[in-house]
């Protein structure tokens, strides 16, 4: 090919730009993103019993959703969700939230940018944080915790209290992600879709990095085209399209039974 | 936040009265919920050819209830248990336990606070062994074993006799679990549930472990917060609510082919 | 329990008594069994694509069924299998046999015991055999290969002549499975039954000794109590509950879509 | 057996002949080849979210066929393939292509040999790549890669401009395969089938790959038994035979989803 070579910010523009263009992501109401995102973690082997937390803030201070302690991910729906105070009493819904949600009230305090919160104690970053071992970004699929996932390296016990919340929101600041050593991991996103989107991709790395560690230290990618990288597969297309499709294979695989919910349709 | 921070206590007998308060456990005949946590062993990967052994101590004195020998954890049915006496002899039902749950009746003699028997060869749990490691409680969900979990360093042998009795049974002394080298684990539990919980767990924690090894040794979770989150994990409200939830995708995914089975209800 | 402790044989003699009575191995055709065979190695995960290869003798004097080439694990049924004469010309059904299965004759011819061979290259030998390691007996199930197992270190390439024949058959000897190093794994047996039984305990066996490895190298088990158990479960009685019991499993989940099979029936 | 052995090319000739005379291959458009490539991909674990990427060349010079971005390779039907031109405009379809395939405008460009390509970053690859290390073939089945799989050892960054078709054509220079660090892969071929087959065994190599190395590093195979068995495992009727069982496996598993599909039919 004898074409002049064209600049790298020629491509993303013209990226960005067509994404938009050919990318219609579905609407949803944000107890249906949170069923689907349950969904897609439990269909990513991200078992959990009854430890997973999810959350998304609610319009009303203080407040936010989340499922209603005693479910697994692979059954939530959206009638599943309720909305609990700045306490965790419950303001809509039947039931209580899980007592070791209380840590997302000080994430939300901290963060007013963020709007969604998934924690769990996955496989992958379960071994990772037993190991009591950082992210090393090596791979492209990892940028996305590129100079945004903090590592927590004390573990304050099982995080029921007002203590771990002043912990957890401080060793985040302002990331996106946190690896919390001998317990598990934090996403957050000014959205659900990109919390989600972040709790897939950091499992995913977390395994990748522990097989490669079979060959020793890991050799990190280097530092421009890690940020390069970060802000490209961050982009609101790409990570809209990403959970509209995992949405799409929910519905087709373990489609949420409830009546306010509406399919995703296929964009 | 400004809230001031409130003792650690405080939450944790809020979680527990609240848990009590939501959390209605399903009532179960024995035999039905031998079949569930043959079903959740079976559904977890604890693959086990024939030789996986479970039971629950009957009202008989010296008697236990087991799976019929020639069935596998996938085909269990509460119609497929039998009850045998101290000698392994059938009294109810019809066909043999496996000769090698003869163990089960010297933990049953040396602990009457245990009502119920899982014991597997797990397929970490077997490498494990084959590797003579002990557990290393180096994460959260590991904690229901601090120091509670033994281990025997020493097999001897198939074992289908007498002598494995004693050994085992002294070996496990007052815990909860074991890790037999050589050969597989045992957890024990004052109900169905909880040996059922622990086994489920324990695969899990052996996993966290093996993995987490690449980095080297493991750095144990501090004593006094490993004891705080074992009590707290292996309260019986979320001990029986997790064993509710596994039951619920058991129906869901490869019901009980049994007249006897009542469904599980959605707690 | 104060009962006097009665001798291992006592126990070993009442088990094999017992299974007897008790266990109504269900009798089908070879074609059948070569079926399940398949089955039940595609069910535990030993993808092959077409190389796969399951053998048993004929009753006519150098020949063998083997399954059509072509055709994968998963999809093998009674009416698949082809009976080639001893150089590979088919006599019975139609299609060919896959060429690599020329060593089989070597082996039947060496071995006038066995009936019944299964090669394959699965997913945890493979990995075992790119390592060039022989298998170390760690752990109770991986005593069936206990001084049964032998080791080929040297590789002859693609077996498809007469010389592979030659090496093969002369490196496995009077032994019950081989590895076959840079290459896969043979089992042998007098029945069908027993060379799958050897099959899958393998796979699952090499896939403990690789993860128990991150540990360092494995102390074998005792030999004595190795050769105990290697008898003990390879007991006619367990072979063959066991290969019924994973009929059923395929009968369940993939039966075999054939005129010809009888479904096999709950022992 | 006393027969005289007869020399290995009498038997790669006969082989080779009676492959010819008994695989009748399927024949497919090659938008029906590429979905039944995105679900193989799909059903061996090759997730890729919205990354992965399939094409073929079209008969339209410099254009190429290519799933529509946006989808996920489970999901894939002849219908969602569009044709691009060598600055991936859409010439036939809705949609828009990955703009992540640019460098597959290069790859034909520099190799008139080629006419389909798969890259993806599948997980054992990715596990590969974050170590930074080449393919090393030390079993039978990664022999397609002998001498045909490159190394790049530089990462350029997200891959949507020209310089990195450029880079990674160079790099692949003849070879039908090849590993860039810190990314994931690209398997090319003669045809969709040659550059599938290749694609899903070289996941399964670096799974072998990586398993082994707890041993150390790992001795390769002999060459020229590696150049034999190359030449072997990539005859035309062993790939389109392999990829034919393949489809089968999706016509039952997950079947395409579109009127323009012929099922294929069992050779």
């Amino acid at each position: 090919m004898d074409t002049q070579l064209r600049a790298k910010e020629y491509f993303d523009e013209r990226a960005t730009k067509e994404m938009r263009q050919h990318f219609r992501p579905v609407q949803r109401s944000v107890q249906e993103s949170l069923s689907y995102t349950c969904r897609i973690l439990a269909a990513t082997g991200q078992e959990a019993g009854l430890a997973g937390q999810i959350s998304a803030r609610s319009e009303r201070p203080g407040a936010y959703w989340t499922l209603r302690f005693g479910l697994g991910f692979d059954e939530a729906t959206p009638d599943d969700f309720i909305e609990v105070d700045s306490d965790l009493n419950t303001l809509t819904g039947e039931g209580m939230a899980n007592p070791a949600t209380r840590f997302h009230l000080w994430v939300y305090d901290a963060r007013p940018d963020v709007n969604a919160i998934v924690h769990a104690h996955s496989p992958w970053v379960s071994a990772l944080v037993a190991a009591r071992q950082p992210l090393v970004v090596a791979q492209m699929d990892m940028t996305p915790f590129y100079n945004d996932c903090a590592f927590l390296a004390d573990w304050p016990g099982v995080p029921i209290a007002d203590q771990e919340g002043v912990l957890i929101s401080e060793a985040l600041g302002g990331k996106r992600s946190i690896i919390l050593a001998h317990h598990g991991y934090l996403t957050v996103g000014d959205c659900v879709e990109e919390a989600t989107y972040l709790s897939v991709y950091l499992e995913r790395a977390v395994r990748m990095q522990m097989r490669a560690r079979v060959y020793g230290d890991l050799t990190p990618v280097p530092g421009h085209l890690a940020q390069e990288a970060h802000d490209y597969l961050l982009k609101p297309s790409i990570v809209k399209g990403t959970f509209d499709y995992w949405c799409r294979q929910v519905d087709r695989d373990a489609p949420l039974a409830s009546e306010n919910t509406q399919q995703s349709a296929r964009a």
